[in-house]
């Protein structure tokens, strides 16, 4: 089941570096083991934004949850949840 | 490169019903072409919206601008444009 | 799996009387025959609007957008849909 | 009478963690006597957000007032309340 | 129990005048029997504006949406709803 | 001369709890003065949230914003203003 | 007692010009007498838009509503009030 | 060449009070002495908001940066700029 | 002196065709006749909308209004004007 | 390839002045060398803001995105880019 989620990230200036250091490598291994694992299909730079735009592939809404939740940077982010469908006139429709 | 596309699509409620159905069915094919030429690179229904998200990959702004401005279904939509860029948690950027 | 889904409904005043009484009357028969199904959970009136705030229980996206996109007064409504999850403080989380 | 409140949670980022874990604990303790009451009738974790909609059952405003304005949380939400009456369709209407 | 109501009115352009009229008429006289039954407590313009901010004093919110339901006006309005309580610098709270 | 005013409240969380807890004290006996007064109409809160709805009589423009801006808790405030005029409707209109 | 008031224009395309024009002609007559009356103090046209930014110095909230609701194009306006006063800064405060 | 230009002030609770204090000086100085120049026409309070309504007369859009970034309060202000044209209704106008 | 325009472009979906073309033709040869002039100083499409973003060298604002008020399509647009300065970063600023 | 970009900054009050001095000055060089490079077409002052609206000419995405996230002032912007393409109006486009 698809969903295309924006995550706007918005890091407080006085994070602690180190902290701030190993928050982003957390979310970089968190967000690798998930794309290596199918869940998080794409997640692509928004230009110009501390932003991403992902596209997951998850089992129910409580997976997806779960799955966000517990991103390391969740707490300094602003996420959008979009659920998507096939399109009809997607040519993978048949 | 890359860009996402958000299409919401408003059809007038009195518009005569064969160009609606017209209208409909070269806009499907439009899409398709494009699809199977590897630009429109994936179409999404937005779940309970009239709507879709896209994903484009042309050669330019230029490009991009050529194929919505010719939608069939353009004078009908309202388009959100999002330029992409490689993220450097992407798997893929080795 | 849960979705919580708001309907706002804005019928164009000049629509025919009888298309419209014959609208209303699908969508109520459309909808008490989901309620009865057992996928649209709840249907409230939100006070002084011409809307509804609805839970749906579906198997999955695909499902969800079928339901809405055939409810009888869909072409006059904007919709907003938000997927939902088990809170950890209900209690019915064990 | 029925209301429907969605309640967006922004706890500082500098809380004391002691004071942050206390805050959680009687939360969820007060919301799960209001559940066993039956004035706090739903409860539901909306993906991808530290936010909640929730259901309430309540004699009158005054009521729902006193119940929002003291919850552990209520310093750190945004609140929107939503008046709900019966609907038309509701089978349960009779 | 009271509400505050803000009620915005758009009365299409092309409405016939007679229709206009008679529902102008039937709007005020209806206004004016729930002022005397003492459940539309005040009625204020809101200045350079079509709209009214109303004081609402009803038994419930189902008998809140009844009025503002039938509002001669009511296809006509956008309308917000505020429930209120007693504040408690109310000299009045005792 | 009557005007709507709402006034949301947010003070900030490392406010000293004796200056909180004085400005608070000071607020509520400057409203009572002024709704003893009579300018201070009426007071409201709005359900679950740290705001009120006033309504306030006075001489002009001038005495209300003297009135507002020596809210004790005014620097911690948004405020709106609308200015209200005798509805047609009101039964009071003669 | 002074209003800032903007109004912005929205005549529909459809409208008879015969009216359109006579009702433009009422329009600039009606602002000009009370220009010369000393209510409408000052009238400017917000560059690009057909708008304009007005000041109006009046009795009260009657008169500034009374003034609004009888302007020629008010059925085609979108008006924004804001109340006035005199700034501790302004050199004519003395 | 005329400009509206609304400055609404948030100044930071922990700022210092002696640098508030002569910042607010140096501030209606600065205002003042552009008053008494001719190119800040007219500056008024707007009713219950930290904020005003200023209309500048100035050679260029340059010359009205150069003023409004040198405010002494510039910092902690939203400001926004109209520019205006005379009015054809204007009985100045001629 | 600059300023940055955007127009939003919404043409009646009725508008006779030989209206609507003629107004294009017109659109196109005023624009140009201005950009020959110098006063239109750049026009760049908005990609996937109908829109342009513009930059206008006028002697004032009123010789802008003047402009804009007589674009062919000014009826269906929605414009927003940004006056500009001379940036301290500019390397054109010496 | 053209881009609009608009950059609002927003400084923390509380940066130290010599970590503001030193990054405003390599912003200014970083800004310089780009113009001279041409990518960076133009750079225009907002009047009244702390905001540039600027052109950028760039291979694509990827390089916009790279030239955009090492601003020493980006974790002070917001940022909204526009992709551009020729207009057909624009007489450089023969």
């Amino acid at each position: 089941m698809l969903f295309a989620v924006t995550m706007d990230v918005a890091i407080p200036h006085d994070l602690d570096p180190d902290v701030r250091a190993d928050t982003l490598a957390r979310e970089k291994a968190y967000s690798q083991d998930l794309q290596r694992g199918g869940e998080w299909v794409s997640i692509w730079r928004c230009v110009g934004q501390y932003s991403n735009l992902s596209i997951f592939d998850v089992a129910d809404n409580a997976r997806l949850h779960e799955i966000l939740w517990n991103l390391p940077l969740f707490p300094y982010m602003t996420i959008a949840v979009t659920p998507l469908a096939q399109h009809p006139s997607d040519i993978a429709a048949g």
